[in-house]
């Protein structure tokens, strides 16, 4: 699971708590503390919890900063981590700072809930399909940035995308992963989710390997779709397969909730993913938030199975367009392509 | 305060969470693991609750350790922190670990509770008397173990110990780190303490600053005795005021509880400290406890004043003797010494 609960000596509460803790690995230190927060809390969303009680952060300032650098990043990070807290209802008090030779950030999130307030994962039936609420590719995004300044891994991939392009593919990355994943967690309520999970670091196909281990029924999950930031594709492929991206082993940092829904509720349940808030308080980001809604898609199959999963051998790669620069999401732009046709191929 | 205290919204109860995480002083994992353990719930403690619901382990591994050094090492140090939890009557569910130049271990501990599990820190009243639950000189201690292998250090100092009693001091010391504070902060419900902190690194005094900070009433906080591991205090003259141990500034690691308790309640409070168990479930360490009843002594008085604290010119030193090695305390041996008298000058 991706967060303990602990039952409680007190009236059938229980705690809910999940910790995380990282390096940066997006240079502008506002976004880190957002997309750090974003993931800490994402481990509550993947159970449907909707309600955090209180975040801790946990940083670590790199010795080999000098106390300028330090005075202009460290407060950035902790601003963006403070305003994503913000942003999901809850606030940050309590944590602890050390020095440390690297950057490191992360916190705890922690919710006394009620038994309905979440969602055990471990209820998929044959029959459910697989929601993903983000697309793929971060770790390609970012690395990809990366490249732009190193000729010899440059040269690897100039033949498939352009410096513009690379620049908006991490711009994108970087929205994606500051996005909390709240309007799903409370959709999961709504539409009746039979389990979720969240993908970070084993990529797609580590997760749902681990969210079939948990089922309760003789279930194998099945992925048809791999819904993908554009271009990261084929900078994977150029790259040699790079990361394992289209066989779902590249990892993802503070990526979307894979979510078993039944089939009759899934379409709708993208559908209000991108169109609405679900009523919850300080949803909408100042900046690098939700924008107008998120996309959502249709990804696989529930089947009968033995607790595996899978993606089918030639998946769909649905390329999902960039929805622009950080600075035309703020100012309330969405999507300037019109969303890809989702179904099951 | 040394923790959070979060209301909750669910009939009266509250989140109380603190972490701590920080870098290995001592040699031995298991110990470290202990220490680490300790050091984070005794934030709790400081506020009089004696439960905890649930502890996240925090760690990072160095990257410069090989493999082997590794599953030597760690297992070690996760075993410890368990072991103390256990001790402690609470578990660790959840937890990360990450790579790192440097070896972190730390922790979260959470509790849910109702308002009269907590004592707030803020209700010191003159004539109240301060009591202090562990010696003074961790710092010195651990600091005086490397120095046995730099000569240049230890010529400093060995003048005024043998390179017997330095091994026995750092024992010393580790043992009262891994000490938890829990039986204290039983005591100081059944003998109404008005407030309460913890010591560690801001030493004696600072901490003994912050509480006066935080008082609601007028009061001064005067420090008359310091109670410190044996020959201590002659290092840190030998070493020319070394980490200002006489002065209260030198850090303590999982250092003693600082309790503003009344007056008539204290010797009381002392003697139980030093002969009880107060039938806390699991209070009895299989090795590195608490031993037979820890010792406590009362250092200072509180006063009429503004909210601050300060250590009386001459203070009294306590020598607090060794209790011999960490083979004999696991043998349940006590002191080998009687204990000093103990009374304000």
């Amino acid at each position: 699971m991706d967060s303990c609960v602990i039952p409680l000596r007190h009236g059938g509460l229980s705690l809910v708590q999940t910790t995380d803790f990282f390096y940066p690995l997006v240079e502008d230190p506002y976004m880190m503390g957002r997309i750090a927060c974003a993931n800490v809390l994402s481990d509550l969303y993947a159970m449907g919890i909707t309600e955090c009680d209180n975040m801790l952060m946990l940083l670590s300032v790199s010795q080999k900063m000098n106390e300028k650098e330090r005075d202009q990043v460290m407060p950035l990070m902790m601003r963006g981590f403070r305003d994503a807290a913000e942003e999901a209802g809850t606030s940050v008090t309590g944590g602890q700072t050390v020095i440390n030779p690297w950057i490191i950030i992360g916190g705890v999130a922690s919710v006394v809930c009620q038994p309905s307030d979440f969602i055990m994962p471990d209820s998929a039936v044959p029959g459910d399909v697989l929601v993903l609420t983000k697309p793929l590719g971060t770790q390609v995004a970012v690395n990809a940035h990366q490249w732009l300044d190193i000729p010899e891994k440059w040269n690897k991939i100039k033949l498939v995308i352009s410096r513009e392009e690379v620049e908006q593919a991490y711009q994108e990355a970087m929205l994606n992963m500051a996005t909390l994943n709240r309007t799903a967690a409370a959709l999961m309520h709504k539409f009746n989710a039979h389990a979720a999970t969240d993908i970070t670091g084993f990529g797609i196909i580590g997760h749902a390997r681990n969210l079939a281990q948990q089922q309760k029924n003789d279930v194998a999950f099945v992925i048809h779709n791999l819904p993908i930031i554009s271009k990261m594709a084929a900078i994977s492929k150029a790259g040699g397969n790079l990361f394992g991206l289209l066989q779902g082993t590249s990892s993802e940092t503070s990526g979307g909730l894979l979510i078993c829904l039944p089939r009759e509720q899934a379409a709708r349940f993208c559908a209000e993913m991108k169109s609405s808030r679900v009523g919850l308080s300080g949803a909408v980001g100042q900046d690098g938030g939700a924008g107008d809604g998120q996309q959502a898609w249709i990804i696989g199959i529930v089947e009968k199975g033995n607790r595996c999963a899978r993606i089918i051998d030639k998946p769909r790669i649905i390329e999902v367009p960039y929805r622009g620069s950080v600075v035309s999401a703020q100012e309330g732009s969405n999507n300037n392509a019109s969303p890809p046709e989702v179904q099951l191929t």
